[in-house]
Formats: C-alpha cells, sequence, structure tokens
C-alpha cells in the first residue's frame, strides 16, 4: 500500500513533507476557510487551528467545504469532522467563538502562519493583521472575487491594508478589490468584469453580503495552500501591495 | 432563510442557474474528476454522470475528493455519497466500469459537455474524444501539474490532441505537458520548475504515476468549473492547441 503522501513526491522533498506536518496554521473564519483547510491538509499542513463563532446555512453550500446535514451545526465543528475523516491523526484544533480585539493575541500564541478569511463588518480583521504583524506572523489574505481569486499577504514587516482604506471612511474588503482592479489597469490587464461586478453590487438595493463562487473558493484555497508551502519552507513570495491574482475569464 | 444559490447572485442570472442545472455533463475518471464534480455541483450543475471502475487507496488522499473511509470503496460510490450529501436532490449517476472503446459510445449518448480525466494507460482517452467530437460534444482536459493547472478543450470542429503525438510512440498525458512547456517558452513565459519535474520524472527508475498535488487539483477544479459555465452558457473558450495554465509558481 503505498503512503499517503506518496504521490506529492518530486515536488516536496521528504523534508519539506516533514518539515509542513507539525508547521502550525491558523485560520480566521471557516467559510472560504474550510475550503483552504482541507486543501492545505492534503497536501500535509497537519496542524491546523480554525476560529469561527457560526453555524452552517444553506447559502454557504454554494462555495464553503459543508454538506447539508450540517446546516445549523457550529463551522467549526463540522470542519472539524470533514478534517479529521480526511486525516484522523491530524492536529485540528478548533475554537467555537468570533475573534474579537481582546481574544487574537491568545490564539494566535505559538502559530507561525495566519490565514485571515474574517467578515470585514468590524475593525477585527485588521487588529488581527496587527497583533500578527507585532508577533512576526505573515497573514494571508483570501478573497473569493466569483470567477477568480485574489491573496495577498501581509508581512511582518511591511505595509498594512491600512495604506488604502479611504481617509475617514471604515475599511473593507471592497476597498481591496478596488484597489486590486485600479492596480491591474494601471499594468495594463484591465479586469472589466471586476468593475461590472463592483458596481452592481453597489447599486443593489438591499445591503447583503458580497456574490461569491465555488469557482472562486477553489481558486483561493490553491493559492492559499501554495503560499503556505511557500511561507513555510522559506521561498519568497510577493507582499502587499503585490497580490496573486488567478482567473481564466477571458 | 435563504437559499442554496443566493451569493451566485449578480456572477450568474437566475436563468443561467436555471439552464445549468439539468444540463447534463460526463466526467470519465474519478480521481482529479472528484474534486471538479464539487465544484461544479456547487456552483449548480446538478446533472451529472461519472464513470470510473477504481477503488479509493491510501494514496488517493493527498489531492482527491476521498477520505479515510472510503479506502477500498468504489471511487464512483464513494464521490456520489459525497455529492448527494452536498445536494441530495442532485441527478447523480454513476457506472462503477472502466470505460473501454466500446462502451463510450453509449456513455455519452445525451450529454452536452464531457471531461476527459481517465488515466492515459491505453488508447481509451484518445478514442473517448473521438467519440465526443462525433457527436459535437466538447471535451474538457485536466491536467494535474502539482504547483499548478493546466486545461485544454477538445471542440468537435477542432483538433485533436493526435496532433502533438510523437510518430510511432504511444500517446500520453506527459506529451501534454511537454508541449504546454514548449509554448510557453516560445511566448516568453518559460516554466523552468515545469521542465525539471518532468526531467526528474523521466529519470525515476521505477516508473510510477506521475505525482500531482491537492494544489493543482483545486485549481484545475476551479477552471473547469468555469469553462464548463462558459461552454454551457454560450461564451467563447479557448480551444485546443491554446490551453489555460494557472500557477502562481514565481
Amino acid at each position: 500500500m503505498k503512503g499517503r503522501y506518496s504521490r506529492n513526491r518530486i515536488y516536496l522533498t521528504p523534508k519539506e513533507q516533514e518539515h509542513i506536518k507539525n508547521y502550525p496554521i491558523i485560520l480566521g473564519g471557516s467559510g472560504i476557510g474550510s475550503v483552504i483547510a482541507e486543501c492545505a491538509l492534503r497536501l500535509g499542513f497537519e496542524n491546523i487551528t480554525i476560529i469561527d463563532g457560526d453555524q452552517v446555512e444553506t447559502s454557504n453550500l454554494n462555495r464553503q467545504n459543508y454538506v447539508e446535514g450540517d446546516i445549523t451545526v457550529d463551522k467549526v465543528h463540522a470542519i472539524k469532522e470533514r478534517l479529521l475523516a480526511i486525516n484522523k491523526n491530524a492536529k485540528i484544533t478548533v475554537h467555537n467563538q468570533f475573534l474579537t480585539s481582546e481574544n487574537v493575541a491568545e490564539y494566535i500564541s505559538g502559530q507561525k502562519i495566519a490565514i485571515n478569511a474574517l467578515d470585514f463588518s468590524s475593525d477585527v480583521p485588521l487588529i488581527f493583521d496587527e497583533i500578527c504583524q507585532q508577533n512576526a506572523i505573515p497573514v494571508l489574505h483570501p478573497y473569493n472575487l466569483g470567477w477568480g481569486g485574489l491573496v495577498t499577504v501581509i508581512a511582518s514587516d511591511g505595509l498594512s491594508l491600512k495604506a488604502i482604506a479611504k481617509r475617514g471612511d471604515s475599511f473593507n474588503e471592497l476597498r481591496v478589490v478596488e484597489y486590486v482592479s485600479s492596480y491591474m489597469k494601471f499594468w495594463g490587464e484591465p479586469q472589466v468584469w471586476l468593475d461590472e461586478v463592483i458596481q452592481e453590487y453597489l447599486n443593489e438595493e438591499e445591503k447583503m453580503s458580497p456574490p461569491q463562487l465555488s469557482i472562486g473558493s477553489w481558486m483561493v484555497a490553491s493559492m492559499c495552500a501554495h503560499l503556505l508551502f511557500k511561507i513555510a519552507t522559506g521561498q519568497k513570495f510577493k507582499q502587499f501591495p503585490e497580490f496573486y491574482f488567478s482567473c481564466i475569464k477571458d
């Protein structure tokens, strides 16, 4: 019988495989985080902590790693069960709580890389980054852009997302998407569809959470698993204000 | 309670959502196909047929959509259970058989798009394409390149993969990867790592299946779900010898 990671050969050395096994990563948010966690675990990150106080809803099933039987269940318990089904020996730690400015420091203690997959409905995501930066923990920011995926990394000695905040406005993920759109236009790769989606979203009468597709989730999960590996093995990676963008729209 | 596809809004019109619901797609092979199927189902493709005669092995868990409890179980039965857990009303048809030149025509009858995720250990994958072409069914070819994903589409009126076969050699997926590598070099985007992986693979003493990562599977699943949508809704898409390649390696 061939081992679990036998098909990772050539891409990962045995030493790298062993290195990422116990390399602790923490996911703030188990929405898109639920898809990232599975992709990372299958690659070999077997030490994963996930924090989220939310429950699974029907509307999550179009893009998150839950099944109908999980509806109304705490997300962290549902995802823990899925991850342990994939690898019962993995070290999966979950906290059924929302992150607050008070509890971030405690949870990130001992972690090596963080993934900020939190809703931007408060200042908590920026506080999360700030405390990670103070503790020299790089933070991945994944964004589901529907047809594509976007990830930027806040490094401990780099810029924070506040660098692109509008003066006086509360910062949110839309600002990041607008920034990326401008940046790509400037560099000769305009993403017209992205501007159209932003406009349609802003025109919606009812204020709702942004639309997201499984296409974006799976893309972002792949990108984050790759970035986790790059960072854990000391490879170079792009930092914010640079970013990774993947899409086959046109 | 918000509906299953409420967060697909803006990206998909209600009409498109309804259109893909019953749009029949067929997956030849439930290895990488198992990951593609989930991404496509979550997007809204609820009419999926999967054919594979293989059983789940431990070495599949690094990148395919199975769990430890599925080991030794028929792949198509394990994936059917997973897909129905996500959407019990989906129409998931499975055939626990290997495709042969004799049974392809029967299985693809009534299908609109095919995904050729078969092992290139015989002529069957090429015969599959040929019969799909005769029946005006476009065929997606997904390839897991470890750090990245590759998809090319064989259109009914387009070239077949035979166009890049070496005279006298039996055709295999490695030839496609070599072709893509040359093409990207020619267009000024050389993927040095890809050539190195090919070389290491060819140098292996024991003849084994090519290495693959979850990173490549998740990437390819995203790309295929997107292409299924493009094709099903009549959008333009690139055909072989052009291809889609996604990777954040460097």
